[in-house]
């Protein structure tokens, strides 16, 4: 099935949304209405009809989005109808806590590899996972891994993304808090934690 | 000085405008135009007018914006021109990461309590602060601390942040991957890491 092109920023809310449904789906519900959803994400209703209409979904009058069929389409838009296998760059602090975290399965994330540069890390295992040497990370072409996350210091983000690039790697979510520069085929998505909290203070009276 | 109302969308592009300022005056230069800025840091140029004239600055044709005077009114408007103290809820990987993450210096904050609830790392010092009792967290009010961020297992989120509320608390920044309820005068920011990678495989042909 072809969708019309979804804005950027409706695409940037659909994971909010599923992240809603999956939730909502918890307790036993068929159909949620766009208030509901919006009530539940904290996001207007007129916005959240606007961008499932993108994709033809338009819910029924009174009833409101079949749960389940909605959470695949979203699924089905957003290529998160297929597993995706992560590999994890950067075992430290921040690459622990990405490890642990329960949130990336939701969405189908398993992350699968695990390299450092520390020998006291490499070859031991952590969460069942073996720790591998950065330096292998050119032999990633020929594993079904497609996604990668960087959570390495800032001055090795550079290097890691060119050798990453050169292993066919297409995306790359990068914790590092610097801008890497990678060729238009691939997409980088750059986190800075710290961003989000700059906003804070804004909203206190 | 007081600005027209900033829709919320221009407000949180500001943090990702200055820190793109505040690198770029890292080499002097005393102006930037608003295609400079825009190709470092992924927005559209016009975006960047529109969203710099709602408070009054229109950069200088064919100059540009003065980067000094630019950075200024944005940490202004976002009230980042005074430091905030801040709370940091949970010391586990993620908030071992969180309080080793450069760069909320950057915007002038500063983790300056660390509170967690596991006897063996009360009263321990982790990067030259103490770490505190969360029983001990009602106290808050009594310090100059306005924002916390809250790094805390999931279960535990609620409690954490109703008794941020009652301590007089109105910034949080939630990194467990769950809603927290709160009264509409506290403003909750929620984090949701692998939301990020969520949207990477879309983008991947």
């Amino acid at each position: 099935m072809r969708y019309r092109r979804i804005p950027d920023e409706a695409v940037q809310r659909l994971p909010l949304y599923l992240r809603g449904l999956l939730f909502s789906s918890q307790d036993p519900k068929e159909n949620i209405s766009s208030q509901e959803l919006a009530d539940f994400v904290g996001v207007n209703s007129w916005q959240i009809r606007k961008d499932f209409s993108y994709f033809g979904d338009f819910g029924t009058p009174g009833v409101g989005y079949n749960v389940e069929k909605l959470i695949k389409q979203i699924k089905k838009i957003l290529k998160l109808d297929i597993g995706h296998k992560v590999a994890l760059i950067g075992i430290g602090n921040l690459g622990a806590a990405l490890l642990a975290y329960p949130g990336f399965k939701v969405y189908g994330f398993d992350i699968s590899a695990i390299f450092d540069n520390d020998p006291q890390k490499i070859n031991r295992k952590i969460k069942d996972i073996v720790v591998e040497n950065v330096a292998d990370l050119s032999l990633l072409k020929r594993r079904k891994i497609d996604l990668c996350i960087i959570a390495v210091p800032r001055e090795a983000a550079q290097k890691i993304a060119d050798t990453l690039v050169k292993a066919g790697i297409r995306g790359i979510l990068n914790f590092s808090p610097c801008r890497i520069n990678v060729p238009k085929k691939v997409k980088v998505i750059t986190i800075d934690i710290a961003m989000d909290l700059a906003i804070l203070p804004y909203y206190i009276p």
